[in-house]
């Protein structure tokens, strides 16, 4: 195998692989490791982690043929402190790998490829696709991952729910405290039920720069496959039943306020810094006769605290939940007004916002 | 007490007691207290860890004299979180401390300020003074603190020794490894011979800012007192002799090479990925045929690497050290050019600047 590349697109692609590997800590030490695989002119760097696998197509100055695999942080670590602008030479001989440039010249210690476990291929045929601008798909996205559990003792709880419903995409995911949903596409014509690991999404994600502008998704069965220009992310799905959420968002609210996004982050903020000790909970009220919307922590060892945003209100009313919670969703939401929703009993607190009626997010109520 | 300030005024001052305190896991709980006293119109904030104590003084709108301590992270974050602009009003009754604005009203439990211990003062006659500008004070303690050890059983290395010698003042800094000598001023007029705690000079180095044009540095027997402008850092001085450290700088080096600093720096990167496994030892290697300077790593799991520079060198020479020394040095020294010094057998590498000669960084070498 022999490779002639530039060293910037090396270096980029090492990087963007490497994003999967355990930094050297993978059970299986070949997961440590990217494979480089050379088969007519097709150049290709691929990592896996078992759940999910990253593929980067190089466009390369000359190539032979062949397939090894390295230690991905290693390689990708030593390219990058190359010159800039020199041409890179990378050959495999047997499971070892040679880098070289006019005035650098190192050998890796590589794996044979055959026991590298490469993920099965899609059946392309047989997929349902969806492509997204990648504002659509960031944002969406990020809105909604910040309700997913770290809870692997329910699995479909940790991921993102992508469903459709009335011919439209939606994503959706919860912790059983908190629900996110987003609009994604209207009229997408075909159906998909799926939860994809968060984990795989924040990969994709960090793999976004400033020259994708589309993402495309590709569904079977058992996998998921995102397509951000030359790197493709494959990713197993979730096995397991995403709970039917729609039923728990309320139909509507007893007590509703209007409030400016930033004034309440900071309400919020100052609340929390008392709600330390009390694991978050602040108290939320308003009252109408004299047009208040008041966060308060509960008295502790640390002392109390009480804000009070002016606004326009006609029932009084008291829910107490988790700043935390509260303060996630704040920073998700897009736009300068929060309507916010409670009702004098245990039903969520919902949060939309004014200016992107495509997002819903809604918080449990703690016992007060 | 009482106090009226702006919130920017206080926030700033806030931020900077609160670099000493240990985060709410100070074994003395009052040690995470700032003390805020008012007394006869002078105003000050000061936290202490037992060792140093920062002293902030504050110019106010209006103030009543007293004083109270208050959990200091917390009013921190707090005040740091209120709209700029506003005036905020701290009022302490007992160990209550009220926070408040026109819209924000908080009670902080607070501790009376009996048992805040406070380090003793300085007695200003008895003292030995340097004034430093603040860049040259920023420059040469960071040269040096990198060179200190974090090995407790020998206090007197964990500091930077302040000395004097021919009337010039001196700070160096050694961990039984590597050793870095910097001259601060000339004619000084004055000796001193001082160990400071590098946790002290690091805590007064995170708090200059812009504002900062001028460092005073008083001694006595015992402390030392850094002054930027309102803030104040006093700290205890190790307790314990530095080494004789001048005789272990070689008079001359038998290998004598000029590298530019950024090509030098680039080469050691490259050789440390592939040293991890051998504790980061790299071989430096000079051929005075070829003209080159070489700096390979040895052979082991991972690999091995060879990288060469091109440079005049009249002979030839090889030594082994840590190339994370090396690095560290490498990262401290100003100028484009360094002057690297070393000998066929177990004497120091020498690193100079070409371009800032009040500069000295030696690191023992390791047996090749």
């Amino acid at each position: 195998m022999e490779i002639k590349i530039l060293q910037e697109k090396l270096a980029k692609a090492l990087n963007h692989v490497s994003k999967v590997v355990a930094g050297g800590r993978a059970t299986l030490p070949i997961l440590n490791n990217v494979l480089i695989r050379v088969d007519d002119k097709r150049v290709s760097l691929t990592t896996t982690n078992l759940d999910m696998a990253v593929v980067d197509y190089l466009s390369v100055i000359d190539s032979k043929n062949g397939v090894v695999t390295v230690p991905a942080r290693l390689i990708a670590e030593f390219v990058a402190n190359l010159p800039k602008g020199e041409t890179v030479t990378l050959t495999a001989e047997n499971e070892k790998v040679t880098v070289k440039t006019d005035r650098y010249n190192s050998v890796l210690n590589g794996t044979l490829a055959d026991d590298f476990p490469e993920l099965p291929g899609m059946d392309e045929g047989k997929t349902v696709k969806f492509t997204l601008s990648v504002e659509d798909f960031k944002t969406g996205l990020s809105q909604v991952m910040v309700a997913a559990s770290n809870d692997m003792a329910r699995p479909a709880l940790t991921g993102v729910y992508f469903n459709t419903t009335d011919d439209t995409l939606y994503v959706a995911a919860t912790d059983g405290y908190r629900l996110a949903e987003r609009k994604l596409v209207e009229k997408v014509g075909v159906e998909v039920a799926a939860v994809v690991p968060a984990a795989s999404l924040r990969a994709v994600l960090s793999l976004l720069d400033d020259n994708v502008e589309e993402v495309e998704i590709l569904f079977d069965e058992a996998q998921v496959k995102f397509r951000l220009n030359e790197v493709e992310v494959t990713s197993k799905l979730v096995d397991g039943s995403f709970p039917d959420y729609r039923q728990l968002i309320p139909k509507d609210s007893e007590i509703k306020v209007d409030l400016k996004r930033d004034e309440l982050v900071r309400v919020t903020k100052l609340a929390a810094l008392f709600a330390r000790e009390v694991g978050g909970s602040v108290v939320c009220s308003t009252k109408a006769e004299d047009g208040t919307f008041t966060i308060a922590s509960v008295a502790n060892e640390l002392g109390e605290n009480n804000s009070e945003i002016k606004t326009e209100v006609e029932v009084d009313g008291k829910v107490t939940l988790n700043s935390r919670f509260l303060l996630d969703a704040l920073n998700v939401l897009e736009g300068k007004t929060v309507k916010v929703g409670f009702s004098n009993k245990l039903d969520p607190i919902v949060l939309k916002s004014e200016q992107d009626a495509g997002y819903i997010h809604i918080i449990m109520p703690l016992k007060g």
